[in-house]
């Protein structure tokens, strides 16, 4: 019998009008679908399919053993990922080695800051792996301001709000459009960074890109209450515009 | 009567079938379809539709006056542009005022480095202008190269072949991961601004990614034949994997 393939299939920003139309056909043709959560979460890839699937569709859940609970630079951060990760993957490449074919679900594009590099770096050399590429949630959030995020020879720079404000002050002093994505809990640090950078005043917080909550508005007029952990800011360029 | 209104429907990287649900949708319905080409040829964005558009769809072929005949940072580069945006912005907005929706196709992700965006600022005010968001051409590069692009808190540049070598190789020193766009004629400076920035041997060379014709190879492998304009230079980030 030979291998079936494991299908890394990025689902876009949030909306499903949004997915590809490959992506479209590979979740509704799917005999098993495997996605990451939060354990108690509902999962927000799986949400994104939600009324898509085959009724008879095997559904594996692959739940995260910690999020938030162990800080990123603990050593026991990546210990505990790493085996997770390596359990997954066995059980994902006994499926496809069975036969079948199996289709990971993954928020945004598959191999820009996405979980399923993990399970991609794991499995590539066992059985065939296959990548959907997506429209990334910086997009829906240059989208959902509009305003056109990059012109002529403006250079873009992307951040991460989980890193030091003086390398974040630095970096986004030297580019010209700038898009800081997992903001969440790192707004203020974010804000202050913006502020030494002297950006703050062309910044915009987008929350829940192309979704029914999004919210995009001017960063000065945000306001202080809680942002999601995947809400993302952006500076837009001043570029050459004939 | 209302007014129709213009969508810039982003068409993704070139395969059509990475074309998003909604972006399919309103290219098959459109009665009015708008689309830039250089004088003489089919169009890229067009072609990439090709079979897909309604037998009685109104075709507006939006033909540059200039691509590479006058240097970008010459004056008269900008005039000639500006009056030919101004003047295609004329044509869609009668379209729109007519009642009828214009859809204009785009190459890539609208508001990313795309023509669309001179006709956006010149129409929003006037007449309802929607965005459709699309998968962009550096995703199916990196996604070509079978390398996921950022890990962890990479941080990633976008940069254009057509800047400065050393201000290149200046952004590609304190940058993760790297994208440079508009390769073509400028792969020697985009190659010698890697070797001083002293990432050349992990740099990438994606031709046509997503179509037919793709061709992923590492840029030390990839000979001295000229690349298309279009080609993208990719630098994977190595960040935090666990």
């Amino acid at each position: 019998m030979s291998a079936g393939t494991i299908h890394g299939v990025g689902l876009g920003p949030g909306d499903p009008d949004l997915m590809s139309v490959r992506a479209h056909r590979l979740v509704r043709g799917a005999t098993h679908v495997a996605y990451f959560r939060k354990a108690g979460r509902p999962g927000r890839a799986r949400t994104i399919v939600e009324g898509m699937l085959r009724a008879d569709a095997v559904e594996i859940a692959m739940e995260y053993p910690v999020t938030t609970e162990i800080p990123l630079d603990d050593p026991a951060y990546a210990e505990c990922l790493s085996g997770f990760y390596a359990e997954v993957s066995v059980r994902l490449r006994d499926i496809a080695r069975s036969g079948a074919d199996v289709v990971v679900l993954c928020e945004g594009d598959p191999f820009f800051y996405g979980s399923f590099m993990h399970l991609y770096t794991r499995l590539r050399d066992d059985v065939p792996v296959r990548v959907v590429p997506a429209i990334t949630g910086m997009s829906a959030a240059w989208t959902a301001t509009g305003i056109p995020v990059t012109w002529g020879d403006d250079v873009l720079t992307v951040l991460l709000g989980t890193m030091p404000q003086s390398v974040l002050a630095r970096h986004m002093a030297d580019a010209d459009a700038i898009v800081v994505m997992k903001v969440g809990r790192n707004l203020p640090k974010v804000r202050d960074a913006l502020e030494t950078a002297g950006k703050l005043e062309r910044a915009w917080l987008v929350e829940c890109a192309s979704m029914a909550e999004e919210r995009a508005v001017p960063l000065a007029e945000a306001g202080d209450r809680a942002s999601p952990y995947f809400s993302i800011v952006i500076v837009h360029g001043q570029g050459r515009r004939p």
